[in-house]
């Protein structure tokens, strides 16, 4: 049985396929001296218009370097099927030939017969092919697509099954890795997903019924939910005394892993066990998860309409206010807006044609006694966050807004305020962060022909150790509020901020 | 099937069984509107010397307070069988009777005559018992232990398997429990554990067996690595439309759980699976593993020290110093040791009669040319960073310093220095943290005859958000200062400290 460790390049989710010099060094050092057989160490592709990086394109003078730190073990790249032809091959295999063992095609069943072409293509050029096929778990009895594996023998070094979606159980894998070797004879490989704490499990089950070769990441790393932990396979075969391993490597090889993996906390949750259990694609997953503030309940919303194959529950009344106001007050999330809110209210009496708009409704019980209109961004799972604020919604007199149609993230509409939910006709001063919070709010602003914004509650954070979903809101926060500058409306904060914007303090307004 | 929630109880060796009463409250009114049957509230038990708190002697206050806050589940405590006698019940079931359906017995098989008595005891109250039979990976072939099962019919509601070392691969529980199937006609049940990620793998291995009822835990909130998550078992029932799922419910109680999550960070790691790969117990390694400032490798020699019945590697001769030192420097790891080492080099030099004791070899290098004599304290992993830090030892002219004999946690002595390696008789002025560098540090000096001990390098932690490392380093360093402190030897920092120690700066000495 052979391992395969493709944490540079499953991993590469994470970092954008970026990794610290000092760790790729301890990367391979440390497989010197593990029994892994081989090591994936990222993708080689055509340009892409978003930034990629190092461990994306894999450029000739990293090759180089790799092959100074890596003697003993056998290399491998990854390319995506759908992106390479057969006419690409020239540039995307350039200066591979003599370091690079083995190439793997990531593979959509889907287009089999355009993949085939390619691994001839491959194959030809003196490079070991491996076919990596996706979504097996929906193929396991397809005996039309199965049938076509058979034109793999004598071209696939081996064939590996990815359980794409993370949703398979031991049984299933079983099955599967059977019914495949009815009609391929090479070596069949197995790349598990953790979604449901599965990956190990599945692993075995796939040894069992005759798999090869295993694919394994550090820690798991590696997009989503991740994959089969490096350290877990080896410290269990280990105990069966099936290889030697010198655990002071692999546990300083662990070690000096922790921190990526304090920053982008990878691993399975709830939402990333619904998508498993429903066979959904982890994608969207992933990014809402990591990137951005959405609670699980809203993802999980989102990941029901995908399944039900909704983009969302409902079309809303278009929001066409009748009514303009020459100041709008932003509330967000932050502590400030509570601890200052009397100087708000004091300063919201002496303004004068203002509304309020709450871009998240959490500090919005303590300006329940403010009498202007007040709307309420309700994206995701605001409208939960709304009923237990106030109390099942029975005194409720704001307007809900939620973003434009079709929505991809599902929002939860509360029965009771049915009838005062609208949604925005476009999301305009931005090209980005369209679905939230305070894009919602900055384009309820517009609507409402503000001609000063003055944000409240939008502290911004301090601590140096900020997790991916603060920085990630910052960013997008920060991206907004200069998208909206653009509109030369009057931005403002009334309290203090973290963000590049202007301040105003609320004391010497009032 | 059956899912009894144990979160309360198995939770509990995190938090000392003390949770925050919102967070019980979100517990219990989530499980209200979540499909499982049982919920195990924690442990009844006679008093013990150290501090546990509230669901580990569930008072009946707070068994009154339950009883409020669940209407619609059965209710279970559990019971250490080998710290409870027949003789004891009256005192323990005390309150219990009417809302407590099910007392669970934890008991070793070795003791399951006595558990047997304790039980019909139990039984004869009116209460219905189950019997969790631990370690049941050793006895899966043992037809002498399986024989006596046959006396549980008629009088345990069901026998709980429990996966103590988390070891077990899917077929082994198969095994099992077909093989106790065929001695006992009671329910079954299963308790994993996820120190190979294998909980979930071998609990639907179970139910396949026959097993009727599951032990889970939210977010697999557990001892040591951990249980079955509660929301991923629930997920997949779902998602086979096994069972109604109210994910909006199970969500929020997830994100409600997450604090004591990132607080805790339990779950499995290297030192859990190597434990469950060899079938050592937990307790230690859970010790080691979230209370101390071990690294893994320095955990899993302790372990392979364990796994070969070895106390420690070998006996050193014992530090019996022909010198003595009225000032002793200790260095401790902190970055001041670095920015200020020019200064306390002079103040060395100026100094006279004086040695170094590295308490961590982390700033060692650093005072390489510093020419009075040096120690170094050796525990744990220190040899491997010694060898890193002074390129493999060629020019070590110090001497290392190992805690008494015999040695739980396992110490690497690099071959090179193997003769300039003691061991302390004993630790005398502390009676904890025997084990910790700076117990080595301090208890050295003492042994030199120290009249003045000068920190460097102790600047402790500022961050508000302390892991539960660093907590529990700071609360270590400060009680064994403050233990050293009745000696009466003077003991000062020269450089900035967030400990209770008297600063005297260095550059005001120099």
């Amino acid at each position: 049985m052979k391992v395969l460790d493709c944490t540079l390049r499953d991993g590469g989710y994470y970092t954008n396929w970026d990794f610290d010099g000092e760790l790729v060094q301890k990367y391979f050092s440390s497989f010197e001296k593990l029994p892994v057989d081989y090591l994936e160490i990222g993708y080689r592709s055509l340009p892409e218009k978003e930034y990629r990086g190092r461990f994306y394109y894999l450029p000739n003078f990293v090759i180089d370097e790799i092959t100074q730190l890596s003697k003993n073990k056998l290399l491998a790249i990854m390319l995506n099927e759908k992106s390479v032809q057969p006419k690409n091959l020239d540039k995307i295999l350039d200066g591979l030939a003599p370091v690079i063992s083995l190439i793997r095609l990531a593979v959509d069943p889907k287009n089999f017969d355009s993949a085939l072409l390619l691994g001839e293509a491959i194959r030809k050029r003196g490079f070991d092919v491996a076919f990596n096929l996706m979504y097996m778990s929906k193929y396991a009895n397809d005996e039309s697509f199965l049938g076509k594996l058979s034109s793999l023998n004598g071209l696939a070094s081996y064939v590996n099954m990815v359980d794409s979606y993370g949703g398979m159980v031991p049984e299933q894998v079983k099955i599967l890795i059977h019914n495949v070797k009815s009609y391929c004879r090479e070596a069949i490989g197995f790349h598990p997903h953790n979604n449901m704490e599965l990956a190990f499990a599945n692993s075995l089950a796939a040894i069992d019924a005759g798999c090869e070769i295993v694919d394994t990441t550090v820690m798991g790393m590696g997009r989503g939910a991740g994959n089969l932990r490096t350290e877990l396979l080896l410290t269990y075969m280990a105990s069966k005394n099936k290889l030697e391993l010198d655990f002071n490597v692999l546990a300083s090889l662990i070690e000096a892993w922790m921190p990526l993996y304090r920053k982008y906390e990878w691993g399975t949750n709830l939402p990333y066990m619904f998508s498993g259990g429903n066979s959904l694609p982890q994608k969207d997953v992933m990014e809402w998860v990591s990137q951005r503030f959405y609670s699980y309940n809203c993802i999980i919303q989102a990941l029901h309409n995908q399944k039900s194959g909704e983009a969302d529950n409902i079309r809303l009344p278009v929001f066409n206010p009748n009514k303009s106001f020459d100041n709008v007050i932003v509330v967000g999330g932050g502590p400030s807006a509570i601890l200052h809110a009397d100087a708000i209210k004091r300063f919201i009496d002496k303004l004068g044609n203002v509304c309020v708009i709450h871009a998240s409704s959490k500090n919005a019980k303590k300006y329940d006694d403010v009498e202007v209109p007040q709307y309420f961004c309700l994206v995701g799972n605001e409208g939960h966050r709304l009923e237990v604020t106030f109390q099942q919604l029975e005194h409720f007199y704001g307007q809900c807004i939620l973003p434009p149609y079709p929505r991809k993230m599902g929002t939860y509409i509360p029965e009771r305020i049915k009838n005062s939910c609208y949604e925005l006709e476009d999301i305009l001063f931005t090209n980005k962060y369209k679905d939230a919070h305070t894009a919602l709010a900055l384009q309820t602003a517009l609507n409402l022909s503000a001609k000063q914004v003055f944000l409240v509650g939008y502290d911004g954070y301090t601590n140096e150790a900020m997790t991916m979903r603060e920085q990630g809101l910052v960013n997008e926060n920060e991206y907004l509020f200069s998208s909206f500058q653009k509109t030369k409306i009057d931005l403002v904060s009334l309290l203090q901020t973290n963000y590049s914007i202007r301040i105003n303090s609320v004391y010497e307004m009032i």
